[in-house]
């Protein structure tokens, strides 16, 4: 048996590799692009081969392989992804080798990184809200990513914090997502600069923000303010030791942070508001987590746990 | 040993006890005035006596004692409770005699024993929601009660359902228990009613909006509305089987459960609603739980899973 794993986070743009070792040393990254336009046959069949070849790099079979994917997924099937297109693709038929393999969900295979080797290292139950061109969070409850009765738990970009609010893509009303991702951000801002300005990105109006533009402090405010509400919710029903925030807006730092957290405070009158936290992993969470994954495929349940923080520091994926 | 245990679900006006047996048979019923206004002391000082008085009339020492206590608590002790007016009482405190004692949080006992009993029986995750004067949840996750990271976990009541509503006596603003709390609709139909009838009750709003009193429509459906925001986001968040309707509004039967579970798809796009299910154990939902935790106490981990429906039918708490 070889000593890596290949891990693998299956985006809907690009796919992020990498062979990490039991030891936890990442000894090879890589990325590839996802064919999603080419349709979900020849997405398994880009990951059957980046496996191969990633598999190859390493010197031989790994001990294990672990995915990290979109959309309704169990350990042994992929079962539906709206972003791939995708259904009832067993585990298996990501894999070109006989060895063991575990899937995970995207976000949550994140959460699980974050838990073990990440800024919820020290907390057994918190949320992992990353913050990108969509919102969706990792339930950690004892360590563990949950994911409710049938894998759709973790929908807290879909929670109407403004309840006679915008309408959300999704079809709901006042979802959190359409006033906190960081495309919404950018959006919103776009739709309300009088001047016929260039498209602006959640980082621009950052930018703008911490510079004292009115337009874009209020847009900025509004992404507080929604996401204050849908984490006083989320500390309310599950009591967390902490939110760890990640993805582009997290970026943004004490801009977002500092305001959140005085917000958060205000709406929970009985309770201390549970500390905020930036999440450690960056962009390599979700293929840290799979890693993890790929090595309990393998048998080692513990993978992780005795890894030093120092190993994650270099390289991450490119 | 005998062949039962004493159960006690303490509430701030009445404390319901019961004698059940290893095969859930309730051998005896009673109930006693919880002395708030007189101290937390006299109310330990109650409570011991009543487990006392219990185990004489079931003939001596039960194999074990269960408590379900409002406030924060753990299996070993009664750690705080803002109704009571206690701090950090040892289970043991509450017990005159030399048997095993667990204690439990008041809804979350009640919860685990509509998850082993009752409602919840044929699922692993749902929620239990009773709604009385207060409103909060038990979160069952994976057939237990989940009370969060302090035991603050399950105050669905104080989600914020209209961020720029009405003030919620905890201090909040726009909490689920303003609008839709038994007393909550009570006090909000009194409030409004234009003339100066006396006081009405929940129930009493509840038989003027089924028959088409214009005011109590209103009322009702604000409540419903709000029950169907906070249920929508716990759905997004935890995906649960199920949301198990318990305590005085929900006897309103189908005029409560019909609009709400309509209201509640209408709030969620992209997936079903988890259905409806009434409480099955009515007020003696706390006492029930209470004797699964003597029972776990006094060794039975597997307490409740063979008892017979049928014996849960009578007799009933008074």
């Amino acid at each position: 048996m070889n000593s890596f794993v290949v891990a693998l986070d299956v985006g809907g743009t690009s796919m992020k590799g990498g062979l990490v070792t039991r030891s936890g040393e990442i000894i090879r990254t890589d990325r590839r692009a996802t064919p999603r336009d080419r349709g979900p046959a020849v997405v398994v069949a880009t990951i059957r081969s980046f496996i191969d070849d990633l598999a190859t790099a390493g010197g031989g079979a790994p001990a294990g392989v672990g995915l990290a994917v979109p959309g309704l997924v169990t350990a042994d099937a992929a079962l539906y992804s709206a972003n791939i297109g995708w259904r009832d693709v067993p585990a298996t038929d990501f894999v070109p080798l006989d060895v063991p393999v575990m899937l995970g969900h995207d976000v949550r295979t994140g959460g699980l990184a974050e838990s073990v080797l990440g800024a919820g290292r020290e907390f057994s139950d918190f949320l992992f809200l990353p913050i990108g061109t969509g919102i969706a969070g990792a339930v950690i409850l004892h360590g563990e990513p949950y994911g409710g009765t049938a894998g759709w738990g973790g929908e807290i970009g879909h929670i109407p914090v403004f309840p006679e609010g915008e309408p959300c893509a999704c079809g709901q009303i006042g979802c959190l997502e359409t006033y906190a991702s960081a495309s919404a951000v950018a959006r919103r801002y776009s739709t309300r600069a009088t001047s016929s300005a260039s498209p602006v990105t959640a980082e621009q109006v950052a930018a703008l923000t911490a510079s004292g533009d009115p337009l874009a402090m209020e847009i900025w405010d509004e992404a507080v303010e929604a996401l204050s509400l849908a984490l006083a919710s989320y500390a309310l029903l599950l009591d967390p030791s902490a939110i760890v925030l990640g993805g582009g807006l997290a970026e943004a730092g004490s801009l977002l942070s500092v305001p959140l957290a005085e917000r958060l405070q205000k709406r929970l009158a009985f309770r201390d508001a549970p500390p905020l936290r930036q999440a450690a992993l960056g962009v390599s969470a979700g293929m840290l987590g799979a890693a993890l994954l790929g090595w309990r495929a393998a048998g080692f349940a513990d993978a992780g746990v005795t890894w030093s923080p120092d190993v994650l520091k270099t390289p991450r994926v490119a």
